[in-house]
């Protein structure tokens, strides 16, 4: 694996922070800029061995840099792509680690081929690694291990960057799918914002004179329920099209639970509840 | 707290087997017996110093009890109470574990009563410290530490009785509950019948092929449809008037929600999703 000179980590919170401490580990890259609006936190990532140097700004950030990894909140992407397009190296790669794709491929792709003159290439990555944790004190440098990397090339992407891309998370531990932005934003949405809809909606819908009798299901049942609301209501937003669709295929299976509960019919109800079972075992813890 | 001198368990899994060891672990009871219809799962639990004896009947396990803690699944602990309010030792309190509380109260309390000739007493309690962990392997002494447990006394309920396996529970390092046995099913029907609902619709509505991005989210808010199909389908259907109750009650939040997204209309959405994560950071971890 060829090992990079200066990658730029814009946002490094647990995921730029996580992906900086094992690009210092693996040895791949020589200098990792964190980049971001908070001086205590660019610190405390540095102190940690998240990244090398600092920069409050992207212009003077990504300079060196032929990678830019853009982890922050999905709204900012597309702009903050854009910036760092103006000022990388040449042949610079960008890419970011946003939970939706479409939107953010169709605005950043074109415009960083034009700040960059050409000379850097916008490619979508999700690494499906998150958590209700935040900030680089939660970084870990095994967080893409045995992680799948969906990168969402089109029909625009240089080939050799996306082999170079391809390479790095890879080489990070995680598995590389290749999916179109539309295809990956319909699938996260069945599997990941669905579910973050329907932890918020249990969660508000348990009476609070009742939550001292929640027990280790619910807490499961709702845990990503506390993730950070602005980072959803970006995503739920952006998605919305993809979710409601997923939210109508859901109501219909909660409407067969629905009906066997109604009935009082035992054998539909224990063959639904084997059908879920079956496919939670299927993924695994 | 005033000791047992003998305990009997019938069903040691997790929660009969924690409580058998917390019962040894805390000198709280002589000898501990294990019911149960397997004897390589006694043979295992006694191994494990979850129980000091085992017995493959109820009628020859109870004998000297003092106290049945009956932790099978909930169709068959009516009947078992019954059966062992005919063999247990004179003024002996039989208690249950299970997840839902009208049905067996309702059933269990007289005919105690009646196989007894009054020297036995049925009082309904419930450890709120499910998991989708099975078997005494599993079996933890500090499961209950920290816990609620709901007993549900009723008008016949002996008082003397009560307080003395309300001691036990608190003995264990749970805190007691009181509450009908209706309101604890109105009340279960929302923390714990309801979501196990849900995990299970979710599960089922996620496509097979979509399951490899999965990620944590995923896996928590589906983990609870992993447990055991028959167990569930009994609790389910035995509490399934509260469980629609709550069914409907979340479907008029999840709607809340679906507007939201419908109208693309953001603050709203990120009323309901703080409003979510101000119930779920309420619980904690």
């Amino acid at each position: 694996m060829q090992s990079w000179d200066t990658v730029a980590i814009i946002g490094v919170g647990l995921l730029g922070g996580s992906i900086g401490l094992a690009l210092r580990k693996r040895k791949l890259a020589k200098n990792v800029v964190g980049i971001g609006r908070r001086r205590s936190s660019l610190a405390k990532a540095k102190e940690l061995g998240c990244i090398t140097q600092t920069s409050l700004t992207i212009r003077r950030g990504v300079a060196q840099a032929e990678l830019v990894i853009v982890c922050t909140p999905v709204d900012l992407i597309a702009l903050q792509a854009e910036e760092a397009a103006g000022f990388c190296a040449s042949g610079a790669i960008i890419t970011d680690v946003g939970s939706i794709k479409a939107q953010i491929v169709r605005a950043a792709e074109p415009t960083v081929l034009a700040a960059s003159r050409g000379k850097a290439h916008f490619i979508g990555s999700h690494p499906i690694a998150g958590s209700e944790k935040t900030g680089p004190e939660s970084a870990r440098a095994d967080l893409l291990h045995g992680r799948v990397v969906v990168m969402t090339p089109t029909a625009r992407t240089d080939g050799a960057a996306y082999a170079r891309l391809a390479a790095l998370w890879e080489a990070l531990g995680a598995k590389v799918l290749n999916l179109s932005p539309d295809e990956h934003d319909a699938a996260l949405a069945c599997t990941s914002h669905l579910p973050h809809l329907l932890a918020g909606a249990l969660a508000v819908a348990t009476p609070a004179e009742r939550t001292r009798l929640c027990g280790n299901g619910w807490r499961d049942t709702t845990r990503i329920a506390a993730g950070d609301v602005d980072l959803w209501r970006q995503i739920l937003t952006a998605n919305a099209t993809h979710t409601l669709k997923a939210l109508d295929d859901f109501e219909r299976v909660l409407a067969r639970f629905r009906a066997a509960l109604e009935a009082g019919d035992g054998p539909a109800l224990a063959e639904l509840l084997a059908e879920g079972k079956q496919r939670r075992d299927a993924v695994g813890s």
